[in-house]
């Protein structure tokens, strides 16, 4: 319990620190306890304290606490009869990074169990010298390591009709941000000796699917990365093991995982996962293909859906804010619906194609209050509503969808989706 | 195998990167095959694109490959009768992310198994409002993240007296990198109210050793961060959860896991862990007491120890530099064993007491050769040899070895702890 002189203390300090305008300071007005001035009180002896640790030595590869067991991936809701993807626990997590654990799933025939050893990339088509690498050859190449988010360019989907999801999780979780490492997809290509006529690569996965994607040469001889490691270590089996292709900033299924073959030509391949999906159906009946940079776009992921503010005062809102298309210049946030805007915190470093976290102090009265965050990229491309990209692109669209997101503050505290 | 034509294109190519000082172009003189020009030799059909993917969904919580098994920390070796370090393996890390479960240990009385919602932070000594926090209170207050390397201060330390460890786990394993988010420990003190008289701080932990150190209040009021956050998830048991303090650059043991208590006063309390050990015994009979920022060091992590060039040609020579006193300046390599030096490229973004992966093309002739690394810090800080290092502190010294690793490659390509 809070003393009387504490609770204003706190309250003049929180209401100078607002009024200048700075998010450094800050109060809790919720179960702080007034320690008496004696140390008697809290000296009290945990039981953890009265005895040796149980695990002297974690595990060799070790695990998050027991505590932390619902911090997991969850499949769409309800659980389709084939799930292809698993979504990652947005709400939970902070700063960018994804634990390599947590990050989203989506994949066209399962995973594949691929030996490292017997893996090879095959380079072909429009280039001087066709070659094979093997996974030894491709790591001694001089290699890079960037911080880069990955989307699914399906991800927040379902919203477009209606709302469905509940959580940040269930409704953006196709999203995650890793360090990545591995070669300039361009230093090996001009080993190959790129010809002139080619303007388009195909990229082809060893999945059962054998996933394939047109990607414009201009794309692949920019930032385009082979990349074999991810958070320090070697990619997950989920994420492509040993090698996938990365392109920044792109929608996530261009990123070809378990890559095995690169054919360069001069036109785009219309491959199934190009025509039949990955395209959407404009008003006038025609399919938008190759929208390849995933826009801008922004979530607040503390405090969200189905979360519970027990008590007013004092709340960080937080969130998670990314472009395809460049670094984020800037994030607003509304606690009224979106009447009123306010810069919000973005923490450094603010880097090209990765995700940035936002926060911005709030102060919570117990009224009911709808919270959205809106981000700007450094092209100057605004986040939308819901109504202005649907206004804008068509009531069939699928993919795609960077709309703001509301979330619904009851006067019991409890959070909603208001879409 | 190559053909003639194509290892003479490579090395032209290589010869020009090299000479215009490029470490983006490159070329890897090995088993590059180069393909028939026929798409039948290599459209040949892997097993696991037959099927299939045996994973349709990976568990909710995701493990490596099971060909990356290898890749572990691991115990001091020979294994001491009790355990109470593991390294991190760096020869097998990219980037500067080390990922949660390869993160190095290092505890005092195990890992206590505390339960978040009855962890309790108590401030009190001479602050004007002596408070108990629980952890619900604590992930209220602004937050930040940060991406701060986390070294033991007895790290390398068995180097010092003769070469012992066989590779960059063993030797300079007690060193991991993540991005850290908590709340910044001033905001908290100024909650409670530091007094003018308070000039240390006792930080003291919950496990069984309630480890205990005494740091200055200067520090506390910089960049001190109450951590529950490591790589976007919880804490891992192993690294404090639910709460570690987290002292940017200093020693490790000073960043307080499982953090139940600080206390504010006019004096160091000369705790057991600040007297009996973490002090140096200096040539003239004293100790020294109280060093707590790590000083600038790196270290070459690809090629190095226990591991071997197969072939002659090109290798991309990386590593990792880190200082506790702020940003890393440069890092230069020697692959002559220090009689000539160039400089390394530093990745982007160098930030402040991160590591930074630091790279650096070489093409190896088949020489014997000794390759080393050192770094420089923005306070113009070198890192030292070995010698250098005894000189200037005594053959006595235990804690913060921060020389120049040399490694030794042989003729036969294999690469030995030069020490």
């Amino acid at each position: 319990m809070s003393s009387k002189k504490d609770v204003s203390v706190r309250r003049n300090f929180l209401k100078k620190t607002l009024i200048a305008g700075s998010v450094v300071g800050g109060a809790v007005t919720s179960k702080i306890a007034l320690a008496q001035n004696s140390e008697s009180n809290f000296l009290v002896v945990d039981p953890w304290t009265k005895t040796q640790g149980s695990g002297f030595i974690n595990p060799p590869y070790g695990l998050p606490s027991k505590y932390e067991k619902n911090v997991v991936r969850v499949l769409p809701n309800p659980v389709p009869t084939f799930p292809t993807g698993s979504r990652t626990p947005l709400q939970s997590l902070h700063g960018i990074i994804t634990p390599n654990g947590l990050v989203f799933e989506r994949h066209h025939a399962g995973i594949p169990d691929i030996n490292p050893d017997q893996h090879r990339l095959v380079i072909h088509g429009m280039v001087d010298r066709p070659m094979i690498f093997t996974m030894e050859d491709i790591v001694r190449f001089p290699s890079e390591s960037r911080i880069y988010f990955l989307e699914c360019s399906g991800n927040s989907a379902a919203e477009l009709k209606k709302a469905t999801g509940k959580t940040a999780q269930e409704i953006h979780g196709l999203l995650s941000c890793c360090e990545w490492t591995g070669v300039r997809l361009s230093t090996i290509l001009q080993e190959c000796g790129v010809q002139s006529s080619a303007k388009w690569a195909l990229a082809e996965g060893a999945d059962g699917a054998a996933m394939t994607r047109s990607i414009p040469m201009s794309k692949m001889m920019d930032d385009a990365l082979l990349v074999y490691a991810q958070n320090g270590e070697m990619l997950r089996a989920e994420q492509g093991y040993p090698l996938r292709l990365f392109l920044p900033g792109f929608e996530g299924n261009m990123s070809i995982k378990w890559l095995r073959r690169i054919k360069l030509g001069d036109a785009p391949w219309q491959t199934r996962e190009e025509t039949s999906a990955y395209t959407d159906l404009l008003p006038d009946g025609k399919a938008e293909q190759f929208t390849f940079a995933m826009d801008v776009k922004s979530v607040i992921t503390q405090p969200s859906g189905m979360m519970k503010l027990k008590l007013k005062g004092f709340y960080e809102i937080s969130g998670v804010a990314w472009s395809g298309n460049g670094k984020i210049r800037s994030v607003e946030v509304s606690t009224d619906g979106g009447k009123f805007w306010s810069q919000a915190i973005l923490q450094e470093p603010v880097m090209d194609k990765s995700l940035v976290r936002f926060r911005f102090p709030w102060v919570w009265d117990g009224a009911p209050a709808v919270l959205m965050s809106r981000a700007v990229d450094a092209s100057g491309d605004v986040q939308p509503t819901m109504d202005a990209l649907l206004k804008a692109k068509g009531a069939n669209i699928f993919y795609h969808n960077n709309a703001i997101q509301p979330w619904r503050v009851a006067a019991n505290g409890e959070i909603t989706n208001d879409r």
